[in-house]
């Protein structure tokens, strides 16, 4: 691995959270009641009461029931690139918020209203808290850090021009966050790739270790600060670039080596009642929109633009 | 209606809690995320957020997230005159716990543990806290429901000879308490009926006005004499005669007229790993045992009792 | 009442949460353990369990205990005019929020990190959601409120600066929410006037019907669009003209005729030791920083701005 | 150490939560707001923040926030030969639970209603989980224990006829389980000793390691066979002999070597307002409550029962 970044420095002595053995739990629903347990090395899924499932016909949940999720704006060199034409967005990281209602398990229904036209997707890992935190240094984070998953920070870009940037409704509606299907310790978050792929066809690609600028300790470092991070609360790490929309029938799903795969579908929903009534920011199709939700692909790799084109050829 | 307890007496104007109309609330996993919902005339369940799905085709979650869940031991004249032949248990209601972790949703699976024998429905209607009540009297206890709901207080009864009375294993194992499919305000309690049903075949049966020694709102006056009780908080009000065992494959639901049905799923499960190591109480078959698990036929009505001859009939 | 703004109209039959009588619950620590009690009319606290205390004397605990917080920016015509020097700030309010963690309670300490300048004070009242709500118009939102609080939205505006709009850093601290002491319903709280206080000098003044762009029914709505509000969630609705900062040992109050006061006091803490490591966007002293900290003067009420100077005066 | 009973044999490697170093974590509302910090070697509180508070001049919060509480009815020889005259009382541990809303915390005021009598102290040590377990043997309990408190499972013994042996109303009022000051990991529980002192004079002291029947890895692995246990769950485990009952304003005390000691006051409260309208079982004093509130003195050491009797006497 080569951390350019600094603040991607590990320890001598590789933090516990990333060292094996590899550990994935995961909650599902059987027949009303919701069960957490362990995924096997072939596939199976033992609950911990000692049933086997078999794990890709189970109902998921997600595997966190955090009281707050932050979320990192910018955290890949490629996405920095394409959204701002910098190696590098800032000095430091910048955050907004998601809802805990936004929460979705895999294979879950992402919901496009009617009256909206952009769902982007964001493939994205999320660390999950697992003590208590504040005032940490980045060295000290990582024994409160209890593990990572897979997480989809789906965006209602035709919000993009409301909240002066708090994003709470471009990002915060209900179901715009599919996350799991495991909670995942024992792994080297840095020696990973993470891949997003629209029906099936690989639409980002990114090597973390060697493309994200900042890693979970800095951010943990960073929040906590200020806020104190509590058992549970998730950080979403930011995506790589190219994100684009989606339609109604898409199916989206981010892949993380090491991690794991979750997968939504986008499914379209009614209008707001209120909106009929003329109650409050109506989704917009501005330059602005516009910016954010088609991107700028000069600099996105020509295969991930062009399987996108598929993507959407497929659907025509 | 005849209600010849006097604690089941009403006030004059009928809290709001049972007048009409009458709203029920379910929550359904659509694809990894919860929804609440209201069911409509037809049938339908219509989510919050618009969309109309077939009531019947859902995933139901618990509609409750209590932080304590207090049930009535004895609280119909049929049950007491089985279990200590007399009319009244007793000059006042008695109750032990359920853990959350007991919960349980529509068409779940109840869990029986290989090692035991004698699983036992009850079938009974749970009423839901809906504001912090403390030192209230029953007049003023209605004001603090949100609603009822059709549940199973299932019970392992191999476990009766231990916990001294507390029913932490017999009745606290995970799965044990199917309650739903909805939350139901706006409903005359004491009107309804209540049925629980063994692969279809009705096995208890009781009016609840008429058979109930202690209304909810007595039950409510008497436990915030000491306990404050919490929005979401359940109270299991007891079960008529003809508590008996079920087995894996066996279906059994509760449904209560104006309230709706809860069915569950007998489903075996391998003995706990522990148990083979010697901890902890074993499963037991003694006379206890099976005194409550199969119960004392003499008062039970002969219907009642041939159906359950026949639901086991039906799986030989 | 004059209400100016057409969202503010209310419905011909109050809604009850409007409506008498006025009932104002609070939470304190009495000795280790947190009880629910009712403000009597002679000033008194009564527990729900029956003891009166002095409601002087007691520890605070939030009144609330949301699972999101999300505030309005601008819902006043002063401050609007202050900051946009328009009488109305858009067409439709804008959001962000505040994690669950920035909670604080009555006679709390604010904290302000050693190396932060700008700790504005600004008086809000709180919506609170009394039932779970999604999807809703303004008509029915009324319903789904449980009752009103003030509250001090304080803000460290020394991260004005970075965060791109989402206000993480600038609202989301430890502390920065004092809200209660009581949380009131039956009050109309269009009918009432809003005051915050420095050192006990008036510093902010609104009547609320008169001067608020959007009815909390209205926000509500428009929020329940597309997120699920649940029982407990608060919205903070917006601050009139003249936020300014705040310095160690000053108090702070919010008073709301018919809710009543919150106050806290603000304390000075070391600055967050990553800080020194040179983690995370440092606190600022920019032209933007200091035109939202220091405000803009020229159309503030002179006797506000007199009292400012009085009470920084009363310190030096 | 000398572990007569099998079930406290431990493995060779001493488990991570018995091993050093020793850390605990307290919960201080200060001003409104609530703070976890560590407990330094100069007694100090340290906030997380990075306040340094006298950590004798706080206001305490539990330390907890279980999702259920589970408490063994008898561990002690000595409390099984002071109830049942044997040196064990039975071959395994039986339970009760005690609800969420009975939490207390250091220096809380514990509650006795006017019309009670018998409000016994049991000076216990409380496990707290820290994270899911379900069907655990007892060598992998260890990892799923966060740490250990100092608790005082109080009980109104009035009640003692009532609730057929689950206790809930003797066990489960509100204010009857002070817990903390501290969660503490790093002490080996076995080596500890635990001490109750009333108005500060000795009344129960016993060994951990000598005197316990069952160990905490025991005990969650029986429980664990059928019950999930959840982060945040408490397991209370016992009392040794010479339960006895307080009055208003004595003082009672539980303190663990290795863990800290919580303290509280008993305070009289009315009786509640449904008693009087005659609804629930009444506060009894009938032989089988007086032999439990009175215990058996037989078998209790000498200086305990004169320093029950100089406490009583020095109030007289």
């Amino acid at each position: 691995m080569n951390f350019e970044f600094p603040f991607n420095e590990l320890p001598d002595a590789l933090p516990a959270v990333l060292r094996g053995p590899r550990i994935e739990r995961r909650r599902v629903l059987v027949g009303g009641s919701a069960f957490w347990g362990t995924l096997q090395q072939d596939g199976q899924l033992r609950l911990d009461d000692g049933r086997l499932l078999d794990a890709e016909a189970q109902s998921y949940l997600p595997p966190v029931e955090p009281s707050k999720i932050i979320a990192v704006h910018i955290s890949y060199r490629s996405r920095s690139m394409e959204t701002r034409n910098q190696d590098k967005p800032s000095d430091t990281p910048t955050y907004f918020t998601k809802p805990p209602t936004a929460l979705n398990g895999h294979r879950g229904q992402i919901l496009k209203p009617a009256d909206c036209r952009y769902l982007n997707y964001e493939g994205e890992y999320a660390v999950v808290i697992g003590r208590t935190c504040r005032n940490v240094t980045p060295d000290e984070a990582w024994d409160h850090i209890e593990g990572f998953c897979p997480a989809l920070d789906m965006g209602l870009q035709d919000f993009r021009d409301t909240d002066q940037g708090s994003m709470l409704r471009v990002k915060g509606a209900d179901t715009l966050l599919p996350i799991g299907p495991g909670l995942v310790r024992g792994v080297n978050i840095f020696a990973q790739t993470l891949r997003t792929y629209v029906d099936g066809l690989l639409v980002q690609e990114a090597h973390i270790g060697e493309e994200t600028i900042w890693g979970p300790h800095y951010v943990i470092a960073d929040i906590a600060r200020h806020i104190t991070l509590l058992p549970g609360d998730v950080i979403l790490m930011g995506t790589p670039c190219h994100s684009r929309s989606v339609d109604p029938g898409q199916t989206v799903a981010c892949e993380i080596t090491g991690l794991g795969r979750i997968e939504g579908t986008v499914a379209a929903i009614a209008a707001p009642r209120a909106a009929a009534l003329g109650v409050g920011h109506r989704p917009a199709d501005t330059p602005e929109v516009r910016r954010v939700a088609l991107g700028f692909d000069a600099r996105v790799p020509e295969h991930l633009k062009q399987n996108l084109q598929r993507a959407r050829a497929g659907r025509a």
